[in-house]
């Protein structure tokens, strides 16, 4: 039951030379999943050793350069690779088109079996679920249409607690199954045995939330409620709320507001906008409503357990 | 008189941490040009400081993903540098409809103006000029559709022979508009001076050819005769010729060979293999056939006076 995050690129709009735009990897249990696809995230997983072939299922958020341009150079570089296994991409309605257009026109890639799941909802949905995880959209606000994406553990069965078990000596191995499916036990005597008192709850399934970009949204809040891990956008500090707003951009307080009302764990900061030189403020200026504030940073990993 | 090509990145297929695909900025006389734009290019002209606003045309050889996926990218971030300058797009035909298409669904920069220059035929034509430069294609032969460029200086006017002139006291200033223009003299006393004693001739024009990608193509040599600088695309050691053949790329002594029959005064090669750990040997084999060839670098930039 882990969750680890690796931050690949991290900034607005614009590559440059120690800026990068937006993509993350996160591997929670043995899934392994691409958040948005800025130009140059596939040398961004190179240099932090990410698998290429590990990759099956990309969310991408919105259809601004800087959350997918890098996309379709990754898409031929799997063509080049002979890639044999599916792949799956979720993303706004568009997608598609533009992303087959441009493989086409290549001639060279076609061959890549790509599935893609086209969003245009306005409401919360379960887009994908396995064994394991699950992932819901988040409906956030910005010029375009635009989701973050909630990734949940699936809650796990409830533990056999060996101890009280042995109490009983009637029951047996032969039993443990229908214990872990839940079910109270009945003795010979006719006495019922709670499966509460033969099971241990399991451990909290772990989640993270990825959310840009956005304004400032509170109805977000009860999506993403006591998530362990928020990734929230804060592309300028406080004293550019004003532009925030106009561009439908989030500021550091309101990132850490969001963090505070929805009792996260952990909030991570990113996006930041090319005009500030000293990106150590964002985590200052957060850290006065939110205290456990972290920037992301190309190659930061961020992990809970 | 003088050309400076800036190597931005010279590996083929995919960016890897230390390898970029192909894109190249060349200054000649006092006008900019960029060819080809893999992904990333936009980094790399920050990283070499090759200023954005000074590129007002884009060469690009052929469609495949290694030489224009970094192309949207670019024209994304010269929107939200609020570029108001006409920006001429030279490409195959399709780059039209797949690059607008991408603008579009971004919706956020679509204002920048872009002029396509959509090529399709199989001949050499002029495709560029303006007082000082002209640009023709390189019918190239490859997977899909390719051109090379070749930039050549426009020939100058004659110069004064200011020490020849004065041996004619008759001849005045106001005659001299004339003689540049290639006009002979006639003396008040019947004798005609030949415009050719009154003049020196110009310098050569200086020239630079673009050929990637292709196979072996001998009737380019014809079109890029005796040119100053030539690039000329080795994906391949000759070890792999079956290879070249094959993907329709060139061999490092077919690129020497192309550059000692056309008689061209410097070869660069380039588009470099991934299977290749040591690029020396490029430099090394080609060497064999023609002498003066040099490796294409990231950074690197090669003058011609």
């Amino acid at each position: 039951m882990s969750i680890a995050l690796t931050i690949l690129g991290c900034h607005s709009a614009t590559p440059r030379i120690n800026a990068f735009p937006t993509s993350q990897y996160l591997a929670i249990n043995n899934s392994h999943f691409l958040i948005d696809c800025g130009e140059g995230t596939q040398r961004q997983m190179r240099k932090y050793k990410v698998g290429f072939s590990k990759i099956n299922h990309i969310f991408i958020s919105h259809l601004h350069g800087d959350h997918f341009y890098g996309l379709v150079g990754l898409l031929a570089t799997f063509g080049i690779l002979n890639r044999e296994k599916e792949l799956h991409i979720y993303g706004p309605k568009g997608i598609k088109e533009v992303t087959l257009l441009q493989l086409k026109i290549s001639q060279s890639h076609a061959h890549i079996k790509i599935i893609f799941h086209e969003l245009f909802s306005k409401k919360s949905e379960l887009i994908y679920e396995d064994e394991k995880v699950s992932v819901k959209t988040i409906p956030l606000n910005h010029r375009v249409y635009t989701n973050g994406y909630l990734f949940t553990e699936k809650e796990k069965s409830r533990k056999l607690h060996i101890e009280n078990i042995r109490n009983y000596k009637e029951i047996d191995k032969a039993d443990y199954l229908n214990i872990k499916a839940g079910r109270d036990i009945i003795l010979s005597s006719g006495e019922v045995i709670s499966n509460r008192e033969l099971t241990i709850p399991p451990s909290k399934p772990l989640s993270f939330a990825f959310c840009s970009d956005t304004s400032y949204k509170p109805d977000i809040i009860s999506i993403i409620e006591n998530t362990d891990l928020l990734y929230h956008e804060a592309t300028f500090l406080s004293d550019r709320e004003d532009l925030a707003k106009k561009t439908k951009h989030s500021t550091t307080k309101q990132a850490a507001k969001i963090a505070k009302e929805a009792n996260v764990n952990q909030l991570v900061l990113g996006h930041y906008s090319g005009r500030y030189k000293d990106i150590s403020l964002f985590k200052k200026e957060a850290q006065e409503v939110f205290k456990n504030t972290e920037l992301a940073e190309p190659g930061k990993v961020f992990s809970v357990k």
